[in-house]
């Protein structure tokens, strides 16, 4: 499945980003498209469905992959809440590079960042950061080829931001990012280029390609530390981050984004099974009006979020979910049923995921240190 | 001697500060006067010579001697230049703190606003940094007394620099530093507020007073350090830390100030012996166009840069600088002579200086583990 070769059935919804030859023309974002996808041997889901729809040099990590050369990825969270699914993807892309080619993950806990957006200190930040390693860990993240940090405990990255800050305009600043009334927000996106340069310090083997997965919205980042990097590429060695643009999942209530300040738009990993049901029950379908009339017409599965959950985390088999489309679309398949269905396999998942993550709470404490 | 109460006769050359009535009203400044002087045990020359005028919250380091409670000094450097004569009297101020009244000594080697500002790459600030050390310690700095560092090696000023950073806005930052194109100025600022407050920090015993004795020029430093001490006081428990105010020397060849760009208007105290005598003997005096028109209406010591060289730095005894400021009025005094004489003890104190340093750059070297 590619955007230029659309057919009429398009069960990833990727018809949700709105305007690909904008993206890609205007911004430079290159299309992750099937020229790249064959050429990953395993590639990941988000990748097959579409999910994943632009890069910028991934080349780099195509080259690496296929030369057996060492490469990194790099992401990380704000310890600002507890993991949820709107989280899980990043988080799934990390594990799927270090697991599939062996990269050394780094993942950072973003804690400078949300003192400055979110004022949580340092101190408050610790037990979410705990919280959320142990989610990383409990998804396959392997803390043996990773580099797990603090922003706030990691010098090296404090480094960067200053070297960085006096490598750019405060024009370039405003310009990426506004105008900012909060001065640690600026600064935070310093850090934040550190954090992504960290895998090339010399500490961690120096100069290397490095895929950064983020969602279009953090693309003013990655032009900001690209920029960088080439300004000091001369100086450092700095090989220009790639990075894969994921489009994201829309609010569970047909909302345009999950948002902390719309409950009823996500649900968290840690919450109440019975607020998870309802959540998802509750979720916004593309079902008609009466039942008789969604036999007749059939259903509207691009603008289902039951069919988005499956499409991006809860159903691995990709030929699942283009049967539950095609059954929706004929009118076979109703919302009340496949709601049922979907809601079982997400709390049979949910219900995994806190087994396995309560074995990694001692672990992300000692990496941690805390 | 004060300003308040000033003299026909004023050897001291206090009348070089501009308006100070304006300083004292519109930037809540304070005088240092003869109330706080007095209440000093051994006031430095500067504070008997009215080199330092003003104050911020001095009453406070006053308590603290007199309470016999601990307090900090704190000052630093960039290492941009070698020691030159306008980096003395802040060196003096200190290293007096801590001599007479047992002032813990904070000495910050500024590489990060050195590297923001002049491209002086932390490798390459090195030398410099062990220099200028080497210096401080030649001129009596005791380092077992003192926390001596450099910007880019102390993580506790970085966390500063976020944390301040986060409590300060974009327009609080325009407003003290101007509209600055290098975004690492910005930052730069906020590392020297980390450098003051770093006395404070729990690791050095937490909250007490500390004295920056800096040049008038460094007031917005003070003023912003001072509401962020005040903003964060409720978290961290600050002080609010006090400045002395001094003013700058001129320069030598009678410019209003000593600058790099402007190698006549001072001399560094590694320099050449022969270059120092031909700087002095070229200095601008108040001398008239002709002796006997001098020896007739007599000379204008307060504009003579041999006057203020004594003054500032190469001349202890009061006396006798009041003595060379009497004998000039009256015409009995030459320039030539006065030169003369001036010049042999400024070679004296350098020669006995460069010994005294020779023998600490290594102490400087393991200070700053380089």
């Amino acid at each position: 499945m590619n955007r230029q070769n659309k057919t009429v059935i398009d069960p990833w919804g990727s018809t949700h980003v709105a305007d690909y030859s904008k993206l890609f023309d205007e911004f430079g974002i290159e299309p992750f498209d099937e020229q790249i996808i064959k050429r990953i041997p395993n590639p990941s889901k988000y990748m097959r469905r579409g999910i994943i729809f632009g890069h910028r040099d991934f080349q780099r990590i195509l080259e690496a992959i296929e030369n057996k050369q060492p490469f990194a990825v790099m992401s990380g969270l704000k310890p600002s809440n507890r993991f949820h699914i709107g989280n899980l993807l990043t988080a799934s892309e990390i594990i799927y590079f270090q697991k599939e080619f062996g990269a050394k993950a780094f993942y950072c806990i973003a804690d400078i960042e949300s003192y400055a957006d979110n004022r949580i200190t340092y101190e408050d930040a610790t037990d979410t950061a705990v919280d959320n390693l142990a989610d990383m860990l409990a998804l396959g993240l392997d803390p043996k080829n990773a580099h797990i940090w603090r922003q706030s405990e990691e010098k090296r990255v404090m480094d960067y931001a200053f070297i960085f800050g006096a490598n750019v305009t405060t024009a370039t600043m405003n310009a990426v990012y506004g105008e900012q009334t909060n001065f640690g927000l600026y600064m935070s996106a310093l850090v934040q280029s550190g954090d992504i340069m960290l895998p090339q310090h010399p500490d961690f083997g120096g100069p290397k390609p490095v895929v950064v997965p983020v969602g279009l919205d953090q693309d003013p980042h990655i032009r900001l530390v690209r920029d960088l990097a080439r300004k000091l590429s001369s100086t450092y060695g700095f090989v220009l981050p790639s990075a894969t643009f994921h489009r994201l999942m829309r609010g569970l209530d047909g909302s345009e984004k999950m948002s902390k300040r719309n409950p009823m738009s996500y649900f968290d990993l840690s919450e109440d099974l019975d607020s998870i049901r309802s959540k998802v029950m509750n979720a916004f379908t593309g079902g008609r009006a009466t039942i008789a009339e969604q036999k007749k017409l059939g259903g509207e599965p691009d603008k289902c979020m039951i069919q988005e959950l499956c499409v991006f985390h809860f159903v691995d088999d990709d030929e699942k979910i283009v049967e539950a489309y095609q059954n929706c679309k004929s009118g076979a398949l109703l919302c009340g049923e496949h709601k049922q269905e979907v809601i079982e396999v997400i709390i049979s998942w949910v219900k995994n995921h806190r087994r396995k993550k309560e074995k990694h709470i001692d672990t992300a404490r000692e990496i941690l240190n805390v």
